[in-house]
């Protein structure tokens, strides 16, 4: 390890996004058995990775197809070779919907709607592509994000997609909470009462979230699974009892640059690096695998301020350690490059060819 | 407004970084101005905007050069016509070092150190660089960042780079917080005494940031400033009391694509667009020109999830509104693509050549 930190150091720089592709097959290949033993199709959450080659590795293994939350990684994906795509997404405007009738030309596309705005929108967006497009409504069971807060509004929504020209109902689309199962359920049944009465079938229930790899079953009917983090897994994923460390497959390598006080360290990665987000009841910005006593306490854009009051042996200026960020989507997102690294050797560097994809 | 929030909207799509060069122009202006009346040199801190195109407006309204914090946007800007760079940041490592030597051959370089065996590996690039390196000693008046605490260090470190074969002593940097001009006059005039008894003179002093372009003349002998947020400005320059609404230049043009509930309305801006900094007591995640008295609660990665409870006048779905985010520098820094705007026209896009740079 001290090699090969020696190595990063020396060939890449720090700070350096690292990832570890054996413990990444390990958890695509931990992802695809959950959603197997399940009855589920994987459809991963790219928005995680945002990179072809990682795209690649999971269909490899099963997935069904991908799932995305912008036009622009679809986009990206459909050149990688993804044929079968979910933006998870209300989209709408005249400059999406021109981006999305081109996509369906190549691939098949399905996309949420929450609202009737949204689905007018996409029915425009079938009539420039001149073919059907697969539309699933966005169900909210607690989340409190987008989605329809009601079975009513899920019921009328399909209904109206149903008589939309060019669109196709194509199901309903689901990110409970992670202790919502019972009143998702009543949620789900209430709406396939009401659409089996007007004679209306649900071609898919789609779950998500990588907490909610260990609740499948849970949501009757579920016939998909979207799960982002679980490809790298991190801090939050530990602390919500998905991951240990040994399945957090990319660490930031970063280098103690300064030590200003006693019980102080400086790392040369910071909030555009590591990322400021916070959750799941953590303390401190990230994990250091070398001192798990250290917090990172807080940033400046470039500088990761440590605070070692309870570290007995503290870093010194010069030493490389590895960190586990606390939310690994918007670091992956910030940066362009992405170090492989199998058993001790760098592999060499791939791009993230989807990251910072604002529309 | 209306016109260009839809022009912007159909021709570039939403979220879209949305530059008003008109204040911008006044922004760099005012700056300049600011130093200029104290008698400073004006050396604007890129790492805000990330352009070569608006590193060039401030050299050209009178910057005697640039700073930055990394050495690939020092890179890019000497690429950009940049020849005078400061790196107020410890840089130590091999590969780092080549970097710095390899700059050392195109521009004039000057950097930080906080500790003796930086110092040693700037050396080390004096040496590859073969000629001398311009290092400046980063003293911490209280901010609790980098820099040595105490005058004790700061002459000790001056000492040491005058001792060091190939570095030149070029002063000191002070980032000092908005209320110390008192404690840091106190250090420096004591590192001043110690260093002049040694023969030892300080070529420059340099201070930083926006905020304290209203405290210039507080610091006795500054000869120079770094400011980097008054180019932009942004919500925290707002709350710290140095520009009001129509001096924040980049606002982010976004869209509501979703009313989940009465109180409950969603941006297609979150956390990896606007980011999840807070600071200077602001409460909520963004200013919304059109509705100020909503609140941006809270963020999923794609999601800016709003709270309309305070809000009469509430946005429905399809509306772009514009926001002034809390730190503007983050959001650049993930960000591809500016759209620059005048007089309500759209000008065109730039990229922002150095964003994201983690090394």
């Amino acid at each position: 390890m001290t090699e090969l930190k020696s190595r990063i150091a020396r060939e890449i720089g720090t700070p350096a996004l690292v990832v570890d592709m054996d413990v990444v097959e390990r958890n695509i290949a931990r992802t695809q058995a959950l959603c197997d033993a399940a009855g589920v199709a994987n459809r991963p959450h790219i928005k995680t990775h945002k990179s072809v080659e990682l795209m690649r590795m999971q269909l490899a293994a099963g997935a069904k197809g991908i799932t995305c939350q912008k036009l622009g990684e679809a986009e990206v994906m459909a050149d990688g070779g993804a044929d079968d795509i979910f933006i998870s997404y209300n989209l709408l405007g005249e400059e999406k919907m021109s981006r999305l009738a081109a996509l369906m030309g190549r691939v098949t596309m399905r996309v949420a709607a929450d609202n009737p705005t949204v689905v007018e929108h996409l029915s425009r967006a079938a009539a420039q592509a001149g073919r059907d497009l697969l539309v699933r409504v966005e169900c909210d069971t607690g989340r409190k994000r987008a989605g329809v807060e009601t079975a009513a509004e899920a019921i009328a929504l399909a209904k109206l997609i149903v008589a939309t020209p060019g669109l196709t109902f194509d199901g309903l689309m689901l990110y409970p909470p992670e202790d919502a199962a019972a009143v998702t359920n009543k949620f789900v049944e209430e709406v396939r009462a009401a659409l089996a009465e007007a004679g209306i079938g649900i071609p898919s229930i789609s779950t998500g979230g990588t907490p909610n790899l260990l609740n499948l079953g849970q949501i009757a009917g579920a016939t998909e699974h979207r799960a982002g983090t679980s490809i790298f897994n991190d801090r939050m994923m530990m602390a919500a009892g998905y991951a240990q460390e040994a399945e957090c497959a990319l660490q930031v390598y970063t280098t103690v640059v300064s030590r200003g006080a006693p019980e102080r360290g400086i790392l040369d990665a910071g909030s555009k690096t590591l990322t400021t987000e916070t959750g799941w009841g953590l303390k401190g910005h990230g994990l250091i695998l070398e001192h798990p006593e250290a917090e990172v306490a807080r940033f400046s854009e470039e500088h990761g301020i440590l605070d070692l009051a309870r570290c007995n042996d503290r870093p010194k200026v010069g030493d490389v350690v590895r960190v586990i960020p606390n939310h690994i989507c918007p670091v992956v997102n910030v940066v362009g490059t992405l170090v492989f690294v199998r058993g001790g050797e760098i592999l060499g560097t791939s791009d993230v060819e989807a990251r910072g994809k604002l529309t």
